[in-house]
């Protein structure tokens, strides 16, 4: 029988976040239960509450970046405890039986991976997000969060983490390699911090001046404002790879022009138009324009890890549960630096 | 003293070509002197003589698929001696310092490689191509034409044949890769060639079922018409390498969903108009949208050489000095199979 467990709720796409409920499923023989702690607020809950990628099914809860404790284990579960800091990304299932998911690319499920919000789950319920206490996760998609990243910090790593991540290791960012970063928001500043320790020499591609200190600090061997006409001639053939994390429509002929030879950039970012792309600008340099969707689950632990080992960890701010309306609109508003987390002990 | 030798000459973007004359210049210390035998027709000579890439100087003399024989080397020159078979491509020069030069990758030279045709000369004058009696290279930039390659077919390698050549090998198509390519005409039926020569699974992509059965005796082992949408349907992520060889505005995303997990499209031809990319079908799957130019001049030689191994050949129809302005007519209506080929020996 269903647990019912406090949350926050969208009725609409556009009423105003509220308190609720929702119910979690039983504990199955390979599910474990997890008691949500803190709880990641990442532009795509905005995106797909407002009906952006597509009509959704109300009342939702939204949250795709999870850190919390493990307090119930099934019968089968083998690889969690309770007691043990976990955390939960953007799905929690898919086919497992495709090339893609036996090749640990759960994230693109030929069948189409579970997401952690919003989906229709095996079961065909719709499944709900991180914003709310607790939620049921199969342990095939549960994240071991090792002791060194602080708790709170942990949430955005889950999707801001891994999808930066992923791509930059696909590339092979690294020693000796340049690698610029568009955009320095809760994907932007841990893709620098991440390149920064893969060895990568970095560039932030920012709108204006205004963040240049704070790129600095994240670790950024350069900063370029895009606004300034000279930055796209001085850097010209530059760069070995981009990652851009802007998901609104950039003038992306001018920004291809800036890769070297075999450059590519990669769009992690969803930009809801479509970018016409100059072919010459492709064929002058063998460069590649290239999109990548988060990680899959064994890489997403090995970012955990790497992050862990590195001492990386996103810059937060510590939200709560009656506060969440005015950071969603913070978030909109680019004025947050650079993740706000919602503390889930506020909610209910 | 520059050599006037007997051309076919294109006054203006609108004027037919005409009989004419082109200057050649003296053979310099490292310059190797062509009697040119054949000429390959490319679609690239039309596009530039109309100005569709940029304005021009003219009179202009266009061609860049170049075969014939070595009549008088420099005296600095090692690799050639007069009577040697030779190609001559889509480049005559490149700075040779710069990165890409150094790296072998000519045709991405950061000065810009010198066109065989219509481009600045060292000595400030504009280059001439192959629709001509005689041609003047360094010897850096001519490549050997082996015995096993029929000489009136060599001609199209040197464009046709490197321009799919180099992305196959760069893109890895080889034995377990599914390989298709998009539009069967000069280039395309030499990446059919190719890419089944090199073990790859080839398919053909083309609007109607009309060039089926040339396809498969080519080398294609599937064949689907894009004028009927069922073929989307049954491709869907099917392919690890797309190579597309028509200029013209295709249906970008249609083609990009056909990609597997990592799959890449690459362009080969230079469409006029930017193409709006839909990123959603980038990020679904890792894909990558990339272009490609010619090859390297090493590379060109490794293309001819593994022609030579594997009896690989354009299928030309050979043409006079007369007959010029209607088999330009015919390529701009498609109807060649698959390269025209111009009979020098008709020229003056």
């Amino acid at each position: 029988m269903p647990t019912i467990i406090p949350a926050i709720v969208a009725s609409s796409p556009t009423n105003q976040l509220v308190a609720g409920t929702i119910e979690r499923r039983d504990v199955g023989p390979a599910d474990v239960r997890i008691d949500i702690r803190w709880s990641g607020i990442c532009h795509s809950d905005i995106h797909t509450v407002q009906g952006d990628w597509g009509p959704q099914h109300y009342p939702l809860t939204v949250g795709h970046e999870i850190a919390g404790t493990v307090a119930e284990v099934g019968s089968e579960v083998t690889k969690f405890a309770v007691g043990d800091r976990v955390g939960v990304g953007c799905m929690v299932n898919s086919c497992g039986e495709c090339a893609n998911c036996v090749a640990g690319e759960e994230q693109y499920c030929l069948q189409g991976m579970t997401g952690t919000y919003g989906a229709e789950d095996v079961d065909g319920t719709i499944t709900q997000g991180g914003y709310s206490t607790g939620i049921v996760v199969t342990e095939d998609f549960v994240l071991r969060v090792p002791e060194a990243i602080p708790f709170e910090k942990a949430a955005p790593l889950l999707c801001a983490g891994i999808t930066t991540y992923s791509p930059l290791r696909h590339w092979n960012a690294g020693p000796g390699k340049k690698v610029a970063v568009i955009g320095l928001g809760g994907l932007g500043h841990m893709a620098v911090k991440i390149a920064h320790a893969m060895g990568a020499e970095v560039t932030v591609l920012s709108r204006s001046l205004a963040k240049k200190d704070d790129a600095l600090a994240l670790g950024a061997d350069h900063y370029f404002a895009t606004e300034n006409p000279e930055t796209f001639r001085a850097l010209r053939g530059h760069f070995d790879l981009i990652i851009n994390s802007v998901s609104a429509t950039i003038d992306i002929n001018a920004h291809l022009k800036l890769l070297a030879l075999d450059g590519a950039l990669v769009n992690v970012g969803l930009p809801p138009e479509a970018l016409p792309v100059k072919v010459g600008n492709l064929i002058g340099g063998r460069r590649s324009f290239a999109g990548s969707n988060i990680g899959g689950i064994a890489e997403t632990q090995e970012m955990l890890d790497f992050c862990a080992e590195h001492g990386i960890a996103p810059e937060v701010e510590i939200t709560s549960a009656d506060q969440v309306n005015e950071a969603w609109a913070r978030v909109l508003a680019a004025d947050v630096r650079y993740r706000f987390v919602i503390d889930v002990s506020t909610i209910g």
